[in-house]
């Protein structure tokens, strides 16, 4: 197998799922494995994650029929990381029901020799401390983007501020980025993070989709309509996995790349919340996804009139 | 001067605004000043409101400086309509402080003989009963939009569910959708109200745009991206009256003219929230129009990929 050309760094999780009408234990989730299920479609993922004793080998299975690489899956003493959460009417707001971070409590990411020359690095949402870590171990990808969260930006802010000048790209949520930057407008709040570093922004709004700012360009990103959503779980992991799986694929980070590559990672998310947990993206083939990016660029096509 | 060929059937009130940041007593406003003063920029708007003698002769003169045509606003003894409202920190909540209707409580819309073969009508959000009774007035006109609010929605659900097989397109907001159709869904919300008269529903969702629904076509219209927005009033009425302008400029009601045409409500609705009240939609050239119009095609350009 040829070598990973996208590491992920974060989380392998069960998720326990409450929404309005169903609710679901113990479903693989975590942000590495949305990631890495998304990005195998058309890139050459590799994981860096932890997993408990009680890691189900059908999970390993499913990770391993997607040309995953899992040589930086470790298992370790103990219980997988679980969450559990639950939505409300609109499937927009949820509550944590319980962390066990259990071994992921203890993760301290090893960069295996294979990933450690990867051209392209996502950092998914963890301590700051150890995305600079597996930064250290890496020997200079061509693009870094990073996710982060409430928790790191309160708590960490520090590390979180020394991380943003050695990243491409930061990956946040309106909220998020409004507690980083205090700028309530996004294009504010964008313009607040590349100063400090990262060269572009890519702000997430849950169902209203994204806008990705970076010096050059501004590029809306609605969400892809869908007549029902199930879980929205890991879609904006996904939304990540797409983006930079596509940018690994076209291995172009260009402002053009990266626009197309924001419209893939949003095409891959509309697909990931159609059912409960990463079970749609496991599904999924080219043709379809081919299918869905055609339906999107119709959905937002305007026409040319004279007026 | 040449017929009216948009008529619209709403307010014109003096608005006190409060933002985070300003507050502003008297502000020009209403949804019929609002729609027709973007409309004016590329179609023959004419209003049919009422205004109090209180009504200042500036404002009077500012509209029939766009040539809005006044055939229908009539001057009743009495205050002119007033409303006042605060935003959220935000922007994106607001508390409504006093509503005191003066004459317009009494408004019963005649539509003068110059208006009564106009080819577009949009009824704004005013009483359906009297939104039915302008139709009634009217001789046919080619296409026919409604806006409507939770207050008549709950107030009035039988008069709206009859005006609605009588009109082309109704537009609400997501959280009145909701209201309406009891769909949380915006693509089952829409499908709910073509069920009951309209081809086509527009569910505005605020800052992040609008979507369009018809038989033939979904299309998503996310919102022009800002470095600032000063104050939001009369955005919708202001995206409602740019969208029938341009279908009105066209004359033509197909698919592809409502395509375009939403985008032309989210550019004129763009400028409307760089101001406090109506101004800067009287400030306007067809240049800036025109070159917004390139800027927002170019804020969701998806460049071609193959992947």
């Amino acid at each position: 197998m040829e070598n990973a050309n996208l590491v992920v760094v974060g989380s392998v999780a069960y998720d326990s799922i409450e929404t309005p009408t169903q609710s679901h234990p113990d479903v693989l989730g975590g942000s590495a494995t949305y990631f890495s299920l998304a990005a195998s479609h058309y890139a050459r993922p590799g994981i860096v994650a932890v997993v408990g004793q009680d890691f189900r080998p059908e999970h390993t299975r499913l990770l391993q029929d997607h040309s995953v690489r899992l040589d930086g899956l470790e298992t370790a003493p103990g219980k997988t990381f679980r969450w559990g959460g639950r939505y409300d009417k609109d499937l927009k707001e949820r509550d944590t029901l319980f962390t066990h971070l259990n071994v992921f409590a203890e993760f301290s990411p090893r960069i295996p020799a294979a990933f450690r020359d990867t051209p392209y690095l996502f950092l998914a949402n963890i301590d700051p401390d150890l995305q600079l870590q597996v930064l250290a171990q890496c020997t200079g990808p061509r693009w870094v983007a990073c996710d982060t969260m409430n928790f790191w930006i309160k708590g960490k802010l520090d590390s979180l501020l020394r991380l943003l000048p050695k990243i491409d790209a930061l990956f946040l949520n309106d909220s998020e980025a409004f507690e980083l930057t205090g700028h309530r407008n996004l294009l504010e709040a964008a313009r607040w993070i590349q100063a400090r570093g990262p060269a572009t922004a890519v702000i997430k709004k849950g169902e209203h989709g994204a806008i990705l700012v970076s010096k050059d360009q501004v590029f809306v990103v609605p969400a892809f309509l869908l007549d029902s959503v199930a879980d929205p779980t890991g879609a904006g992991d996904t939304f990540a996995g797409g983006m930079a799986a596509a940018i690994a694929a076209l291995d172009d980070t260009s402002p053009e790349a990266l626009r197309f590559a924001a419209a893939m990672g949003t095409v891959m998310a509309s697909f990931c919340v159609e059912d409960f947990g990463p079970f749609r993206l496991a599904r999924l083939n080219m043709d379809e996804i081919r299918d869905r990016l055609r339906r999107y660029r119709e959905l937002i096509r305007i026409p040319d009139r004279a007026i």
